[in-house]
C-alpha cells in the first residue's frame, strides 16, 4: 500500500526499519508533504501525493498537510527556466484557504495535521538563516538540474531561489518529519531534509518521492497550462467525460496513481483485459466512475456515467462495433515526423488498414472533409500522435465504424 | 586632500557635486568605513582607512566608524581561497572593544559616530533575507574575483558567504551613507552597496578605495602573519626602527598613506631628495618620527629617534658612508633567480662593483662568513631580494661601509 505507485524511495531499507518500529511501539510515523499555495485550484495530478498521504494516514501514520506560506513568497524554482514572481502574502492566505477545502475531498480533516511553515521560517533571524546557508556551497546547489541549466545556458538565478531547498529541508527539522513525500521533480528539495537533520543530530527522514503523472494527451505532465489536467473541483460529467477519453495504456497508470486500489487488485483487472475477460472500455469505466465517485456522490458519478454513455451512442460509437486488429509494423503506418521529434501515425493508412477508405487517396479526401472521427471527437493531429497509438481507438468515416486492436 | 592616496573613486564627478553640495547646503556627508572584528590587533596597513576617514572629519564630514559585529558572524570572503570560520558573538564584542581603543589613536572619539551592524542586520527577517537576496543572481556573484577563483578551481564556496557582500551593501542603506571607504580588493562588496541604495530608492554612495599598502618588505601586503606589518599597539622604539627599515621607495608610499602630509608637501620633500638638498636618510626619519608620534607621543617618538641614532652608530652605519653610484644594468648584477619569480640581485656582483671586494670569489666567501651587513643587518637573502634594489643600501664588509646609489 505505501510503495504502490512510488517512483524511488530513499532509504527503502530505512522506510522498512521504521515502519516496523512504528508498529512495535505504537508510535506513529511523522509523514510530510509541502505545498506551495500557488495555484488555488487542484487538479488530479497534485491528489497523486495526497492520496500516498492518504494512505499512510489509513495505516495511522500522522501525516502533515505542510502549507509552504512563507516558502511561496519565494516561489520553488523546480523545473522553471526563469525566477518566478513572489505571491503576496495576500493571496497566499487566501489560496491556502481554497487549498484545505479541495485537500478534505482526499484527507480526513480530523485526522490531519495542517501546518504552515510561516510558524518557523518567520522566526528566523538573519544569524539563523546565516548558519543554515553556511550548511550548502554553491557547486551542490548548482548540481540542481534546473540551476545547473540555467547556469549553463547563463540564465539568471536569483540568489533569494537559493533558499527555497535549504528552507523545504529546515522544515523537516522543525516538524521532526519520519518521511517526505514529493514528486520526483521534487527530489533535489526533499534530500535536502535529510542533510539539515543529520547536521541538527535528527534521524535521516525517508523521502517518498511519486511519479508526476501525465495528462490526458498521455504524453506531457498534468497541468492546467497545458490543458489536460482535470481538476478537483470539475462537475462529475466532466470529471467523468476526461477521464473516458485517456489511451488504455493511461488508464493502468491511473489506476495506480489516482485510486486507492491495492497492486494486486489492478494486476488481477489488466489480466482480465489481456485474457477478452474484462472489456478494456469496461475498465475505464469502472475507473471513471471510482475517480468521480471519490470527489462528489455515488449517484453523481452514477449519472456521470449514464449521460456518458447515452452521448457516446449518439455519437455512433458503442462497444460493440467489429474489431480490426492492425499490426503497428505495417509498412507505411509509421513514418518519420517532420516537425515532432520521433515517429508520426500516417491516418490515411490506418484508415486503409482498418477498411474505412479503399487506398489512402481516399482517406486523405475523407480527413480534408472532416468525415473522420476517433472515439468520438472528430480527428485532430493531436490525436492521432498522443492517444491512438497507446488506445485501441474506435474510428468511424461516414456511418461505418471500427475499432482497431493493435497486434505486435 | 580627499584624494590623496586613493586608488580609484567611482564615480569621482559625483563625489565633487556632493562636496560642493555639502558647502552649499553645510549639511556634511555621511562617511562610512566598515571593519570586521576579527583580529583584534590593528597594524599600520588598517590605518590607511582610517586616517582617509580622518581626512573627511577633519572637513567637517560625518565619519561613520562600523563594527561589523554581526558581518563578522560570516567571515568576509574576500582575498579568501576557504571558507573563513566564523566568531563567536563574545569573541567578537571582545575584539570590537579592543578595536575602538586602537582607533581613536586617528579618530576623535567624540565626533566619530561608532555604529554596529548587528542594530539592523539582526533585525531583518526571513522574509527581509529573502528580499535582499533576490536583488542579485548567482553568476553576479561568482563574477566577484575570489568566488570566480574559487568556483572554477572547485574550491567550496559556502552559501552563506554570498550574503556577505548584501549584508555590506545594506548597511549603506540603513546608514544612509554617501560615501564608502574600502580597501581595493572590497571593490565588489562596495559597489553592492550602490545598488542596494538604488533598489531602496537612495541616492548612491560614492565608493573611495584605498591602495592596500605593503609591508616592510615592500612586496607582500601588510599582514601580521607575513610578519611584515608595524601594530599600532607596537612600542615607539620598534615602531621607529620598523619604519626605518623600509626601502627609500617605500618610503614615499608609506609618507602618502600613512601620515596626514598634503601630496604637495610630499612632492616638495621628493624634490629636496632628488636634488640632494634633503638626504633620503633623513626624510625616512622624519618619516619615522612622525608615525611614531602619531600613535605615542612626541617624547616617545624623540627618545626613539635617539636611541636608533645610538644603535645604528654601533652598528658602524652612518650618513657619512662614501656614495658609490652602481648601475642597475650592470653586466652580471642582476639575473634571472632559480626559486623566485622574476629576477635577482647578485649579491656578490654588487659588492665587487660597490668596491668592497676585489673579486666576485672574494665577495661569495665574505658572505659565506658572515661578514656582509645590509642597513646593518646581517646580509640575508631576503634583504637581497626585496630591499637592495629599491633602497640606497649602505653596505659593509668587515670595516668598510659604502653606501650604494642606483643610477639607469
Amino acid at each position: 500500500m505505501i510503495t504502490k505507485g512510488a517512483a524511488e524511495i530513499v532509504p527503502l531499507e530505512a522506510l522498512k526499519e521504521r515502519i516496523a518500529k512504528s508498529i512495535t511501539t505504537g508510535k506513529p510515523m511523522r509523514i510530510k508533504a509541502g505545498f506551495d499555495p500557488t495555484a488555488p485550484d487542484l487538479h488530479l495530478g497534485h491528489t497523486v501525493l495526497l492520496r500516498k498521504l492518504k494512505h499512510f494516514q489509513t495505516l495511522g501514520h500522522t501525516v502533515i498537510f505542510l502549507i509552504g506560506d512563507s516558502t511561496a513568497l519565494i516561489g520553488d524554482p523546480t523545473g522553471r527556466n526563469v525566477t518566478r514572481k513572489p505571491l503576496t502574502p495576500e493571496q497566499i492566505a487566501a489560496n491556502a484557504e481554497t487549498y484545505k477545502e479541495q485537500v478534505f475531498k482526499i484527507l480526513d480533516p480530523v485526522k490531519t495535521e495542517v501546518r504552515y511553515n510561516s510558524e518557523w521560517l518567520n522566526k528566523l533571524s538573519y544569524y539563523d538563516m546565516v548558519k543554515l546557508m553556511a550548511q550548502f556551497t554553491v557547486s551542490q546547489m548548482l548540481e540542481r538540474e534546473d540551476f545547473h541549466k540555467r547556469f549553463n545556458e547563463e540564465q539568471p538565478i536569483a540568489l533569494h531561489e537559493l533558499i527555497y531547498p535549504i528552507a523545504q529541508g529546515y522544515d523537516s527539522v522543525a516538524l521532526e518529519c519520519d518521511a517526505e513525500l514529493g514528486g520526483t521533480d521534487q527530489k533535489f528539495n526533499l534530500m535536502r531534509g535529510r542533510d539539515l537533520q543529520k547536521h541538527y543530530g535528527q534521524q535521516q527522514q525517508i523521502v517518498l518521492m511519486m511519479p508526476i503523472i501525465e495528462g490526458l494527451d498521455g504524453v506531457q505532465k498534468m497541468s492546467k497550462s497545458l490543458n489536460n489536467a482535470i481538476g478537483v473541483h470539475e462537475p462529475a460529467g466532466e470529471m467523468y467525460g476526461k477521464l473516458m477519453s485517456v489511451s488504455d495504456a493511461l488508464m493502468w497508470r491511473y489506476w495506480t496513481l489516482l485510486t486507492d486500489l491495492r497492486g494486486s487488485e489492478i494486476a488481477q483487472m489488466q489480466a482480465d483485459v489481456a485474457g477478452n475477460v474484462l472489456h478494456p472500455m469496461q475498465a475505464k469505466k469502472n475507473l471513471a466512475w471510482t475517480i468521480t465517485k471519490g470527489f462528489h456522490s455515488q449517484e453523481d458519478a452514477d449519472t456521470a456515467a449514464e449521460s456518458w454513455a447515452k452521448l457516446f451512442q449518439q455519437r455512433g460509437v458503442s462497444e460493440n462495433v467489429p474489431v480490426v486488429k492492425v499490426s503497428r509494423s505495417s509498412e507505411g503506418l509509421i513514418g518519420i515526423a517532420d516537425r515532432h521529434e520521433g515517429t508520426e501515425l500516417r491516418m490515411p493508412k490506418l484508415l486503409q488498414l482498418a477498411g474505412l477508405a479503399s487506398s489512402t487517396g481516399e482517406a486523405t479526401r475523407k480527413l480534408a472533409e472532416n468525415a473522420v472521427s476517433v472515439n468520438g471527437d472528430k480527428f485532430s493531429e493531436k490525436l492521432v500522435q498522443e492517444a491512438v497509438l497507446g488506445d485501441s481507438p474506435t474510428l468511424r468515416l461516414g456511418k461505418k465504424s471500427v475499432r482497431v486492436e493493435w497486434v505486435g
